[in-house]
């Protein structure tokens, strides 16, 4: 996987079904409010249906032409709301791309690449509010909000099956841990907690063709892929591919966390090409053009670097107006000091000039900015713990409390707001860290990277770090912002974006179904239940990865039959236990009880009159 | 990794080794309880001395012949006890190498190899009992339970700099949930532990190679890993090198669990050259010599196989003499009914012959052999769920008060004794199985698979079931049986096995961690420590993974120097947070204040001005 594919050999391979897949639409209240769903047949004729991230790639119906970029979803709904207006916008420089871009010749080449990729921007009409939230406040429910209340119900048809037994459900139903979760999500419930701060729809008007999707604790757990790329490597093919490869595997967000040369251009390529959300954070672009040294960053500057992002239609801002001068000296002691990029940005320029940061400062300028575009706020963490001994420490919820200030005022200008957390904390402070969001942030949605609960583990944080995510994404957490394995060593290449999208993916699972989160389960008892009627090709199909699964089933039993034999490659023929219970069923149905609870019966009955005959500890020992 | 080496190069890899490493003893209260530790020598001259499995095999001095063993680690100690005697033992039997071996001369040719391994057995003296904890009964402190001691500690003295800071230490100080861990392990308190059943040191007389370690809530958490042939693939020579490989990777306990041919010869081989407890399943071998009709097992067979394997040295056997008659049909109407190999073939049996398995019928015939070995139980779950939605039912806990009863009768016996549990648990589900257990099996240790949180993750079930066995290590399960990417799909090859272990030895850190394990988190923090100080090769060799850690990192900054660069590839040189974090701290430093703690005091400084001057949220914004 490490060997650089050409860009059209990845692309081909991004856009190929899964195996027994086929893209299928939930249609809306109108004609062009189609939401996808993928379909996968299994060999006993059930159809199970699953939330797809992965855009219009998986649909053979779809023209993907990366430098034309994607049809335009939400363009009809944003028109008819009669709130905004196209202009002139904001003309490229040359420094959007980097202050010292060694290649002039080359970036001409992308930037005409591009060129089929310019738009011109669309911003609210003045007075106007165009955000998600805004609506949602004026109880208009929009057509965003009936795709995400389509889109986290999916098909609950083929659910009820699974769902029927109320014993079984009795048994396994979930712990919410304070969450609110309806049987069936209503447009009506989802603008209620878009309109609350519990959810967001990171969905900026300049981006029409994502999928809309929401951040919040009453919704699927939802994570978040990084990309991006970097002043040591990576091309703008990578990364739009990377992007590609990302939501195929399951990645609900991206953030294109660029920071080399080309940031501008590169930007066009992943936004248009993208049917999720697009984050960034605003300040890296912005020290590129201030060459890097943190003290000549601006408010102007910053400013132009938002309007000019905005325009482009990033989705949502990562925004450290919460690292406050006062704070700074805070981290002081720490073990690993200020590990957030952006915080320590930030910190230097609070340092430099003895001043509080003009994210602070400027706060409500950027919220004016925000909700002329629909524009998100990531609150960031600046001042999160960088290992485990600075976790939960005094810096960290003090900037935790301003961003719950923060929020207040956001929310005043009705701008949709998630904060960002840590990072690394050990198991038993996780609890600390939702509980102090919950309070402190008014319920506003929580976005935390993993935590990592361990150290020790430089090359496989992944693990270490999803099963922070999973109890952290219980307790409340609405997105899990993924780690790969090659995090705190080096730049991820494709297959490291899709292991960790695969150990977040399950964390995100483990969490919707502990949560109880109606269907969360039916998915794994189709897989059991397959596993158990020995339909290999089912047990892999329904599985996060089906071409894995079935390669180190293939890796042991090789041959067709395998895949319908009764036994598997771990016991053989003889010990396979599931045959064994198979037979457990049949010796008592042959027993002439013809029932399906036969066993129950036979056994119940068997069991009585063992019992009976004294049931004590130790029974005389009959020869054999 | 897939492509199989010959065993003499892979056993000459295991036996390198680690990077910076070496072996070192601690030693006891005589010349020959020496306890080895591996001793990590820093860049900055500290050294972290970590736990170590890995045995002889990482020690350059040791002379290792797998066709002779290795040497004895507590053959004095046994014998200057002078309650066991040696005696002719059983005579081994074409059978005991199974039913069918296809090839005599292969047969032959294997059991010539391992003649130089046969040992004349040792069993107790008429009337003695030879159990840890019947010496920690009668107030006896064993050279293993000394030998223990030591090694739980491990070398403290250099965790002690990274546990200085009373306030760090007090806000991460952890959360014991109900564990009592001293600060400092004494042999009495093992003893105590012993004594009272909540920790085993499985430990045959028969097996005087094994390095004594502890299995109990009140030590560091250990990992099983399962190696074994199959009727369908593997051979000897793979067996013994997937051990060292195991044992290389920190697996403390390993489990044979051999079901094709040639087990008993295979068995000599691994017992012989094992410094880990070995576990095995006695009706595994026993159902081969009856052909693999689970009907014809008998008393008589298994006893005869309980023996043999004594003789043998195994360590602890697993016995599923908790599934009783009355409890089969409980698992007729579960989604995946009974998964457990051992489970479901004395489910078999009891419905043939509808009585109580001889495994329950015996059980006090059975404490009479593992008393005269020491051979410590490990009673099996074989009613444990298959599946999420089997998760916690009836017949799964109606068998664990079946084996808190058992624990009673093994205990009366002296007899050390460990519970087996799930399997598959929803992340919810877990507590209520912690807590069932520490009631109802009166603290004996819990040694759980996983539990696996999701089902539909085939191919990466390690990190399904990482999730689970964090949290249930952490609630107080004291061993943590791994589970592969394998799983459910084939058999685990050597990089499977590496990748099952590494995420256990991550869940089980983790549980330590959390449960406030004195000088658990030292190793954490040195190489946080190391990560700030861009101390990159000390990160690298304070990981679970060195090599790993030191490949990714290469790949995208493969220069020596960028071992020693004061950024790293991810941010490059300009972005590098903790970079800043320094600059910060120099700026703070340059303004003359020249203490350690410089920012904490001239920032403290700067923001009481800025409080005095206001602090008011919104200041005038000066030109910048």
């Amino acid at each position: 996987m490490n060997a650089p594919d050409s860009f059209a050999t990845l692309l081909a391979r991004t856009r190929e079904s899964f195996p027994a897949s086929t893209k299928s639409f939930i249609t809306g209240s109108r004609a062009d409010l189609r939401v996808p769903v993928r379909d996968i047949a299994l060999t006993n004729g059930e159809v199970v249906s699953v939330y797809d991230t992965s855009g219009p790639y998986t649909d053979p119906a779809a023209i993907i032409d990366v430098k034309q970029g994607l049809q335009s979803v939400r363009g009809a709904w944003i028109a008819e709301r009669g709130d905004t207006e196209r202009y002139e916008g904001r003309k490229p420089v040359a420094l959007d791309d980097g202050s010292k871009s060694e290649d002039a010749a080359r970036l001409a080449q992308l930037r005409q690449e591009a060129a089929a990729l310019q738009r011109q921007p669309l911003r609210a009409k003045a007075g106007a509010n165009v955000t998600q939230m805004h609506y949602a406040k004026k109880g208009i429910i929009t057509p965003e909000m009936e795709y995400v209340a389509l889109r986290e119900n999916g098909k609950r048809e083929w659910m009820a099956q699974y769902m029927a037994d109320a014993a079984r459900e009795k048994r396994l139903a979930g712990n919410p841990m304070g969450a609110l979760i309806p049987k069936i999500i209503t447009p009506e419930f989802v603008r209620d907690e878009v309109a609350r701060g519990r959810a967001i729809i990171p969905a900026n008007i300049n981006h029409p063709e994502v999928e809309p999707m929401a951040i919040g604790r009453n919704f699927l757990v939802k994570i978040n892929a990084n990309i991006g790329n970097s002043a040591v490597t990576s091309s703008i093919e990578e990364e739009v591919e990377k992007l590609v490869w990302a939501i195929r595997w399951g990645a609900d967000n991206v953030m294109d966390l660029s920071t080399g040369k080309n940031i501008h251009t590169t930007r066009d390529w992943i936004v248009r090409n993208s049917p999720v959300p697009i984050g960034t954070v605003p300040i890296y672009q912005a020290l590129e053009k201030v060459g890097g040294i943190a003290e000549d960053l601006s408010w102007e500057i910053f400013r132009d670097t938002l309007i000019e992002q905005a325009e482009q239609g990033v989705d949502y801002f990562t925004i450290h107006a919460g690292v406050r001068l006062a704070y700074i000296h805070l981290t002081a002691q720490r073990r690993t000091g200020i590990v957030s990029r952006g915080g320590s940005i930030m910190a230097k320029w609070c340092m430099a000039h003895h001043r509080e940061s003009f994210l602070y400062t400027h706060f409500e300028d950027i919220c004016d900015i925000m909700k002329a575009y629909d524009v998100s706020f990531s609150l960031g963490d600046g001042l999160r713990p960088g290992c485990a001994s600075d976790a939960n420490d005094e810096a960290q919820f003090a900037e935790l409390h301003t961003l719950g200030e923060l929020t207040q005022i956001a929310w005043k200008h009705d701008v949709q707001t998630m904060i960002e957390g840590p990072g690394h904390v050990p198991m038993h402070m996780i609890q600390a860290n939702m509980t102090e969001q919950l309070k402190t942030c008014h319920e506003a949605p929580f976005y935390t990277l993993g935590p990592l609960t361990i150290d020790i583990a430089p090359g496989y944080d992944h693990i270490a770090s999803a099963i922070g995510a999973a109890m952290i994404g219980w307790m409340g957490t609405a997105m899990l912002c993924y780690v790969t394995p090659k995090e705190h060593l080096g730049l991820p290449d494709r297959d490291d974006v899709k292991q960790g999208i695969i150990a977040y993916k399950i964390a995100a699972h483990a969490a919707d179904v502990a949560k109880g989160h109606p269907g969360a389960r039916a998915r794994d008892d189709a897989l059991s239940q397959a596993r158990f009627d020995f339909r290999w090709q089912d047990q892999f199909n329904l599985g996060l990865d089906p071409e894995t699964a079935q390669e180190y089933h293939d890796e042991t039993l090789p041959k067709d039959a395998a895949k319908v034999a009764h036994f598997c490659s771990m016991c053989g023929p003889k010990f396979c236990s599931m045959k064994i219970t198979q037979e457990v069923r049949e010796f008592a149905a042959a027993k002439g009880v013809a029932e399906g609870d036969a066993l129950a019966q036979g056994m119940a009955q068997k069991a009585e009159e063992f019992n009976r005959a004294g049931g004590e500890f130790y029974i005389p020992i009959q020869p054999v």
